[in-house]
């Protein structure tokens, strides 16, 4: 069995670059937004709607039950579409944890792959971070205020909240769902790399 | 100023074997139960009984709100006993603080010694972990059944945590509380304890 290593974040914590750099150093492949495109081949929908289902646009109108909610959301076009992404989603995870040792960012893969023993990091940090990071890396929008900032992390964390409860009745903030939990406010990112690459090691 | 670790727990996760190991492995200072003698010293009160209230018996009667329930709460003579304790363990932990290097297990100590920075770790695990390491560990009272020890592992993190909220206004299961939060049912402590020890020699 190849080893998987799964990494959920908040936005702007920077765990896409933890696991860029974690791939880079494990000699591991890596898949964040690519998973997204072969989604949208597979399902026959654009990309920018694969994305915002995944990414974004989830909404619940219905109280979540555990476990149960996806399967039990009634079967109109909004959800039967919905459905049809996230049985490609696992699909694809699942044709990709049977090709090689790999990092993913997001997409449930951590609930998705369980059966593949992932291991599962979550990567967060305060929100002065993530707002600091976003302004250094560009992703604040055109020239938003801090107010505004602040509202944008929070909703996207929101969004990609929801989607795990959706899809896997569980809890994103529930730290059972993950093995590690890295607060990059406080631990410098290529340290976060080096403990988790020596965890890796160490489960061999 | 000197480095300080402090560890907060689940019962039964390990998180006291990873401290100890860790400060050995370090060569810091270990501080756990001592600190509650030196409480009860301080405070003229009976070992057990700082043992009782540090532990197991807090009980919030009123709403919580952030950082005031404490300085908010009545003084009627338990108000006034408790604050005394909590008074004692503030300043015996600035005190070990300011004399050597450190690991420092549970007591509030990531909150009180927030000025210190200290590296915070949260330990945890999952149920059936918790539980067998209480058997292999003989602490799971006279012969109790499965059901029994599950409540009593829930009590004793209740007790914890709502020690935690009653003193700091801050919940336990908030991540933001800490640096590092590691799963011990997926991660072995000895590799816990590796990747802690590189961690904090990253932050000298």
């Amino acid at each position: 069995m190849y080893r998987i290593i799964t990494i959920g974040r908040e936005f702007g914590s920077g765990g896409r670059e933890i696991g860029k750099r974690l791939a880079e150093k494990l000699g591991y492949a890596y898949y964040d937004k690519e998973i997204i495109s072969a989604i949208a081949e597979r399902s026959q929908l654009a990309e920018d709607y694969v994305n915002q289902v995944v990414e974004n646009q989830i909404r619940t109108y219905y109280p979540i039950t555990l476990g149960v909610s996806f399967a039990a959301a009634p079967e109109d076009g909004f959800y039967a579409i919905n459905r049809s992404i996230f049985a490609a989603q696992t699909e694809i995870l699942e044709e990709l944890a049977q090709k090689s040792d790999c990092v993913i960012v997001g997409r449930c893969a951590d609930h998705i792959l369980a059966a593949h023993k992932p291991f599962r990091i979550y990567v967060y940090a305060d929100m002065a971070f993530k707002m600091a990071r976003c302004r250094a890396r560009g992703d604040d929008g055109n020239g938003m205020t801090d107010k505004e900032l602040e509202k944008r992390i929070r909703s996207v964390d929101k969004a990609r909240a929801q989607y795990y409860r959706f899809y896997t009745g569980e809890s994103h903030d529930d730290r059972m769902t993950y093995d590690l939990g890295i607060n990059t406010s406080t631990i410098a990112i290529p340290d976060a790399v080096a403990a988790i690459a020596a965890l890796v090691d160490a489960r061999k």
